[in-house]
């Protein structure tokens, strides 16, 4: 059992390497200070190979492990939009991204250790089971020991434990939860958590009881392997690094994942 | 040396999986029945990951071994367009390609086992130190046990020698030499080679004395590890199914690069 | 009203120039003996700069008039996945195509004179009048002179009308149609008329009635003023060729679109 | 003669709408005040079809005259990778790309009225008269009225004039210049010029003499119809900013490329 297994241990996970050619996102040298693993983009949805060869180079720096984070194949549309792949592209378009990055972090000495489907992919697949079989069943043909890092609460998980794979389950820090446990829709008033303090809260709350409150104060036990924490915008990276030193006043230890007990072999 | 260690031996090598989406190249399924390795496109310069995934299954099914075929990243020119990269851009493009398709290759349980430059890459880096250097560095960095397929009497196996990496020479069935020992440019009028006789002549002469003979008769000693034949024109298979068949009634084993008496570990 | 304006001729059409880079696609040869109008592909799903230059150049040596085919921007998928783009994302999308190939046909002296959506762009938009009309939207912006090749009794035709262009209604020479008026799907027995004699009937009554036959039998009027034909595989281009010579037989004017007598100016 | 005719007017211009998919480049809102005509990136080397249409409209807002700024394809290398395209691919290229972007402007009501190469097509086509006159003969083709905004004293003026077209020649207004009249090569300590004041005085002795001064104090005598600034950096902006106010102040009148009185029809 994660609860118990996890005690007094947490990830941090944050997607890194987005940018792309001479275009720059996000705060990465900042947001590498708070978290414990990167989930970072191969290449389809953002980033090339020389901006994950510089990425890579930044988490080994920091002790922050790395993550491929796999997308649909669409620089324009940031790997947001709906792509309708066959079961059989996905696979190939997943295997074909975590290899990349394998290779490319070896030139830095490194290891990939887990896995996280990015943007609409991840999205799609949190709610179908046919596509998440596809993504772990890709994921373990690549290499059996990643972690395959899910959405608490979605098809992601069911369908990598199903095929063999170690699964962290991860909650986010900024935003808030439904009665049904998914993420509440970014058009409502009340979706996103922006006082730092608040953020602490209801991470914390999170972690000591294993489990997602939703915003009508409904209990929803999971699993909680990692924190998500985002940099784009001076408020996510405020809000990230008074999660990280909360946690840490609290003494909860801030672990790559995987150190994390639960995920350990 | 080789000439010694490959009595009795040769591979035959060609470019294979270079369709890319709807769109088909080659003739892949006849030239597996004649080569015993294959050059498989990455999907920079050719190919796409479902073409990949299809090309490493007939692969399989034909017990032809696989290597990496990284080229520049230009669908429209095929990679055969000048294009000129800083030697960190080259090492994370060769790296990247390679990793793509040892994942694609571990979704029908293959193994990536060498790797051969494709196009403007391979005739760039066969004159230049430095780039055959950062090729090479990138191989070994991402599989030392990856077998480098290099233009025979070039940059490239140098440089793949000098990073403790396998080296295999390659020469060509359907094309003449110079005295120098480079190919014949293909403008000259005796460039090619399409009487399938004479290349088998051709190819024998080089494989029994290990070294190739330029237009003019002059002998250029050189290891001679593999023919690489072509597949694209009827030509080009005509001649291939001659060298194949021309050999193999010679007694020459033709086998796939791992399984070459100079090449085992 | 076009039955009768129409009376005596008709266009042909067919989706040209779907080439891209090194890889060959279709009989564009072949397939402009027998059409007058070449819906050319604009670089997003399939052709290139050099591939549209060449097909103007096929078109206007043929005296074929030509129109911009758009998709979506997915090479690897040949703009046949659903990719959900915003409306102004659609409208970018169609008006950058369109003058694409507006300029590369200056080039041969050529003149753009229709427009058709390609694909899943197509299907989509058949059924959504928020897509077609800011597809219409952006082709009236671009040229308001441009003829709208629309799929017969679609969403494509009113919204083209509502925005003030000249609609031109297709129906398929190798394909049967449901009750609705909607092609039988692909996957059905008999969604392809592969007898060319049978073709050419289908194609004349469709011309003499301008109307729909069903499969069923039912009647469905609509304005009939092109044949679109396909050139891959040899059973296209010879039902195709069978349609082209069935209706010259019949004293039908095969013309160019803008040459209709119901699209005159 | 320009000078003659230009007392008293200059154009400043400035590369814009150089963003692409979710990626921000350069401070448009900024730069819009500052210049009269923007060349404006077509989404080969920079930019999208959203981005193109947003470009234009900020460019509209601004009475800000457009250009098209075409460039290698090449996204990840910004086009400042060298790649050889033959004179055929070149023309295609310029007239796709100028094409897209005078579609993209009739969405707006906005006529493109120049064009100016970017990056390594401008470094290449500067110093070579066949690629100068590839896209002086495709810009013609494709609008006989678009100016051509050229490389003072470099073969692209040449080239477009000898095809007919009317040519503006540019200085820059933060770059110095060698005795033979081309830019200092930026690796060079002297090549940027960073102080305001120095380059309000530089640019107005270039616009009073229509001539070049190099570094040492040789006069190159020239054609000074535009200015070019930049935006990317804080001095950049600070720079334009103060090169616009010291012009103004010295009574001379900035004015969009197509009221140049050298310009004018």
């Amino acid at each position: 059992m994660a609860a118990a297994t996890n005690a007094g241990h947490v990830n941090i996970n944050s997607d890194l390497g987005e940018s792309f050619g001479p275009w720059v996102m996000g705060n990465d040298t900042e947001v590498l200070k708070i978290v414990t693993s990167a989930n970072v983009a191969c290449g389809f949805h953002a980033s090339d190979p020389v901006v994950m060869m510089d990425t890579v180079k930044l988490c080994a720096q920091n002790g922050v492990s790395i993550g491929a984070h796999p997308g649909f194949a669409d620089l324009q549309g940031f790997g947001r939009r709906v792509i309708n792949l066959t079961i059989k592209e996905l696979e190939a378009n997943i295997a074909y991204q975590i290899g990349a990055l394998q290779a490319i972090a070896a030139l830095h000495g490194m290891k990939v250790t887990h896995m996280k489907p990015h943007g609409m992919m991840a999205n799609m697949s949190a709610e179908s089971p046919e596509m998440s079989e596809a993504i772990a069943r890709a994921t373990r043909a690549v290499d059996r020991d990643l972690i395959f890092l899910a959405q608490a609460n979605t098809e992601q998980g069911k369908a990598a434990r199903k095929h063999g794979l170690r699964v962290a389950e991860e909650v986010f820090a900024d935003r808030t939860y439904t009665d049904a446990g998914f993420l509440t829709p970014r058009k409502e008033a009340n979706s996103m958590i922006k006082d730092p303090a608040k953020a602490v809260e209801h991470v914390r709350r999170m972690i000591d009881e294993q489990a997602i409150y939703s915003t009508s104060g409904k209990r929803i036990p999971c699993q909680v392997d990692s924190i998500c924490v985002h940099g784009d915008g001076p408020t996510a990276v405020t809000v990230s690094k008074a999660v990280r030193e909360g946690l840490e006043a609290a003494g909860i230890r801030i672990v790559p994942l995987p150190e994390m007990p639960s995920l350990r072999h």
